[in-house]
């Protein structure tokens, strides 16, 4: 039987792992969701999905990869985050485990993507809606934790009149074992983009670029993208 | 102490109460949200919100209301519903209760509002989001359901890291106990908008309207919006 799922791909490594996995899973239709927000980030991460889509669809056409881009960034006009272009907020540099890294929540990013993702899902008859969330943000982002997903499962099951359900295979997983099992299944890695910065070179040196790297660090393997800050890929590589 | 709530405002009967009722409830501050999403009445609701708007402006200057509007139809752009322009599904005419009205269900539609709402919130430091669901939309939307609401509240609650709290005060009340709270504090029922239609005069024979009609029959008061169908309107009213 054919599965279908609808899935969030941001182009970071987490999102494009879920579609290598989902992939693997054997679902017969991946209908991927890149949303462009106003993030700082936001135009590198949306490029980064388009590699990651075309390389599946090159490398397992046998599957139907739908990739669809919603610009929604007139919600986030009266939003605060250091991770929104219309904030000047600097983007913090340190670890998730720094103070200053609550500077980069998005309020609601996560749930507004999966409503906008259920609603889809619901109105093209597909049962599931999948999200790359994983442990390593749970310190930070409330919507990354595990009561948010049961939460919000119960809530799409509702709302949906039990159409639609939340999958999250990482939630309990660390990002050096999403890397780890990634790795295993083939994930392009290279055409990733983690970095918050506005700048098209990663900078190594923000926090979403020293958590890949410390899972990359993790795993003894090098990171295959390159980096403006050389000695941030060195110092964790070795 | 000032309090402040970020509300949905459609422009309808059901919202025009909420404000009224927490214009009431003596809060300072009140920032309504309106939403183009698409549908086939949207641009008539909007104007309704704006006209409700300008009208309690003007009645109590007193409290600081906002009116913020966002486009958001870029995101229902293959979503499936009869009250969406894209999809040339006729508006079903009758009763909430006929099995056709299923058709004016927007999925995840709720949802994706008070996600927007609750990010704003979050990000305004402002500790609700009120929304003017009710009982009489529980059959047919499961998005207005009280489990629903309860699933709602949570999720909330754990994504916005317990800083935003969601409020329903009519979500067990019906739409002619709604409208009989509102007649007695003043909301002025001639600016609203009700019908599904997409036609400046309100049809008097959709669901929408059927509903509205019958809950001013039900209070023996006459309905003060001009109907298409002179018949509709006075019938209900006898």
């Amino acid at each position: 039987m054919a599965e279908s799922v609808v899935m969030g791909l941001s182009g970071g490594m987490d999102s494009a792992t879920l579609l290598g996995f989902l992939i693997n899973m054997e679902f017969d239709e991946i209908h991927c969701c890149s949303f462009y927000y106003g993030s700082t980030h936001n135009k590198y991460e949306l490029q980064a999905a388009d590699k990651i889509v075309a390389y599946y669809r090159e490398h397992v056409p046998e599957i139907e990869i739908q990739h669809q881009k919603m610009d929604i960034s007139s919600i986030t006009t009266n939003f605060t985050s250091a991770l929104l272009s219309g904030c000047n907020i600097s983007i913090p540099e340190g670890y998730y485990c720094d103070a200053n890294m609550r500077q980069t929540v998005v309020p609601g990013r996560n749930t507004i993507f999966a409503a906008i993702m259920m609603g889809l899902a619901e109105s093209m008859e597909i049962p599931y809606i999948a999200l790359g969330i994983h442990s390593g943000d749970h310190y930070i982002y409330p919507d990354c934790r595990p009561e948010y997903v049961k939460a919000l499962d119960t809530l799409v099951y509702l709302a949906s009149d039990r159409r639609v359900e939340v999958l999250t295979p990482f939630v309990h997983d660390t990002k050096s074992t999403i890397l780890k099992l990634g790795d295993a299944i083939g994930v392009p890695y290279h055409l990733t983009r983690t970095c918050y910065k506005n700048q098209p070179l990663s900078c190594g040196v923000c926090g979403a670029c020293n958590e890949r790297l410390e899972a990359f660090a993790q795993l003894g393997k090098e990171d295959p993208i390159p980096y403006e800050s050389s000695e941030s890929s060195t110092h964790r590589g070795e």
